[in-house]
């Protein structure tokens, strides 16, 4: 293969006109094809259907409490206990919630706002505040911060988590830095897991704000779809051994394995964390729905379980990338127009265009039938600087699908690229 | 019966005597017996336990939606609907959300104190803002006003509904009362209903604030126990023919019709009251738990399968109001030293002592074993300016556990009163 940066004009337009016929009959087509949302599919939906059998007998807990009725606030101790063997905490660290991890965040966050955490110096609300954003990230993030008025600065994603040396300056010198998003494993949408050593250093790190706090939106901790699970070092107790207990705020959700939107969402932090959102969180609501807690408790049962429960899921998903990697591979593999990630696990891929190409890139495919992640998403104001990240969300579409629609991205990507490379 | 307040010294020393005696006796028995929560009796959840039945096969909506994966900010469509037929208004200007109504209206709350309703003068939590608050009124709705900071005004109950001589002339001229709290049928704790006339004066009352905001918590719809299920005019319609269309916020929940703790709740409200709830939710969540809705639409169906359910709910209900009433009338009626209410529906009962009385009661009720609703607790900042609330709540315990716990009530209330008519 070429590189097309080494190509001449002439052998660029040929090679323009040879993507415009095919670019023209995937148009007549008819595609429409969803590759924006990280969404699992029906097959792997189907995995937790015995969850939900015998439902009607299920209502007791194994410590003798009706899940039917009014009550327990910090969840279920059951489920309390699956959740902290989940996210390497005790149970009494731990707050089991609703299906919706993200409401979880957000509203810690609005108790902040609103509030002040503890240790901290009044309510963000009254005060500039910023988190750190590592980029490419998860839109949904930044669209938290930038609905409660909290500035962001976007810090460069390299395979091992964020820019380090960025992030230790940046949080040393600037006391309006009092957050910053994680997504440490299988990260959303680069696919890195964090290093050992950044979580040390994430850890360790002096900060300037006496109430920073990481958010550790561990989404994918148990979703690897290659190879062996990917082992990532625990941040609380990393916090907690370098003297920032508070610092951590580590979130799991069953989304992604058992029903994306009937899951089970949990927190864990240090006990003045945990002490702080139960006081706020006890005027807010009288308690989260616990029969689905049990139900989560009776179906994935420990550790092994889920393990075992996630091979099932890795099955389906593999093919799934694997096909992302074949079609991208051949439409641009060194061609030296795009880059793209081959992770090992949760649900994204993202790829780089040249600079300036992405926006164009998704607005063709979108002519084409193609839906991708709107340029710039991944980014905090969906300000994507170099305008060239793409994200590409294979789960829930069919094989043949996502085989139709990385053909055409690569396609459009080449087409765009070889006009940039044509200087227009 | 002899009015107390017309004895002499000697005689009430000798009831109080009289009444040390049965006192000391129940003492003696080592009751433990709970009092205090409006919850659903384990005979009430089991009428709902059908519900679960066969879960594994539902998880598509008639209207072909998969409940189990993400999306539907708003809620199922065929939920929306049912809840619609239940609260009185359109599909499309209904939420429906997760397990806890509570927490749907101090998210509202919070998002008028973050950023302001429609038509509104900016956040509430930048100006000073109170709440009218009906009293003997439901504790958690005023602990959500104090933790916000908005300031509260006791309103006093009748029969029909608050005092509306006083609300009107208050929201007619005080520009920082930007809502208020009404559970407007069966109201929690005196029982009582709306009038017509109250519902249509609430909404055509002139308010001194653009974005006033009527909190309609109507919990209690469709929980009568004793003679027909009352009817209560819509508030909603009645606003938006006033020409006050965003005043209403009408709330509802399944979780005294269902499951406590895992029911499903609902609101609904204007066209620009919806729009910016999704707006403002649609950062903090991809959606509620539709698994859930699915589940209660296909049990519950539509109002007369819900009345049906209502009937079964009653007969279990009635006889342990019957027993409050019966065993209050025995031990206080014709005093002169207590009078309580006798509700058609809901979950409470209200008494209230001569004045400075309450706290007395509950301490010794306490003291031998039954636990009461604190003193002050159906009052703004928990403060009952005359100490004469106390709300009993029968729906959990057994029948002899009531009976128990108002025989113990009475002898308690009879020698509080004696000692302050004797000017102890």
């Amino acid at each position: 293969m070429t590189d097309w940066r080494t190509l001449d004009a002439p052998a660029l337009r040929a090679e323009r006109d040879r993507l415009r016929a095919r670019y023209d009959a995937f148009r007549a087509r008819n595609l429409t094809l969803d590759m924006t949302r990280g969404k699992p599919s029906p097959e792997q939906l189907r995995l937790s259907l015995p969850m939900l059998e015998g439902a009607e007998q299920h209502y007791v807990s194994p410590t003798g409490i009706d899940c039917r009725n009014y009550g327990g606030l910090e969840g279920l101790p059951e489920a309390r206990r699956l959740f902290g063997e989940y996210l390497g905490a005790p149970a009494e660290q731990v707050i089991v919630g609703g299906a919706s991890s993200l409401a979880m965040m957000y509203d810690v966050c609005v108790r902040a706002v609103l509030f002040g955490v503890p240790g901290g110096e009044g309510p963000w609300g009254r005060r500039e505040t910023k988190f750190l954003c590592p980029s490419p990230g998860y839109d949904r993030h930044f669209a938290i911060c930038e609905q409660l008025g909290i500035g962001m600065i976007p810090v460069e994603m390299h395979d091992d988590g964020p820019d380090m040396e960025v992030v230790e300056r940046l949080v040393a010198t600037d006391p309006t830095i009092v957050g910053m998003w994680c997504v440490p494993k299988f990260s959303n949408p680069t696919g890195a897991v964090y290093s050992d050593e950044v979580v040390g250093r994430l850890a360790a790190m002096p900060s300037a704000a006496g109430d920073f706090r990481i958010f550790w939106d561990n989404s994918y901790a148990v979703h690897a779809f290659q190879g062996e699970p990917a082992p990532l070092r625990n941040l609380l107790t990393a916090c907690t051994e370098a003297g920032h207990p508070d610092r951590a705020l580590m979130y799991a959700s069953t989304a992604k394995i058992t029903f994306a939107g009937a899951g089970v969402a949990a927190m864990a932090a240090s006990p003045a964390n945990v002490a702080w959102n139960l006081r706020v969180m006890g005027i807010q609501t009288i308690g989260p729905d616990k029969l689905n807690q049990l139900r989560h408790v009776l179906f994935l049962r420990d550790m092994p379980t889920i393990l075992a429960h996630m091979r099932r899921h890795a099955e389906l998903l593999r093919p799934k990338f694997e096909a992302v990697q074949r079609v991208l591979g051949r439409e641009l593999a060194g061609k030296g127009i795009a880059e793209w990630t081959d992770p090992r696990g949760g649900y994204f891929v993202s790829l780089n265009t040249l600079d300036g190409c992405a926006t164009d890139v998704i607005r063709m495919a979108a002519e084409a039938g193609v839906s991708l992640t709107p340029a710039g998403s991944t980014f905090p104001y969906k300000r994507d600087p170099r305008d060239r990240n793409i994200r590409i969300a294979p789960s829930f579409p069919r094989l043949e699908e996502i085989e139709a629609a990385m053909e055409l991205l690569g396609i459009c990507v080449q087409m765009v690229s070889s006009d940039r490379l044509l200087g227009r």
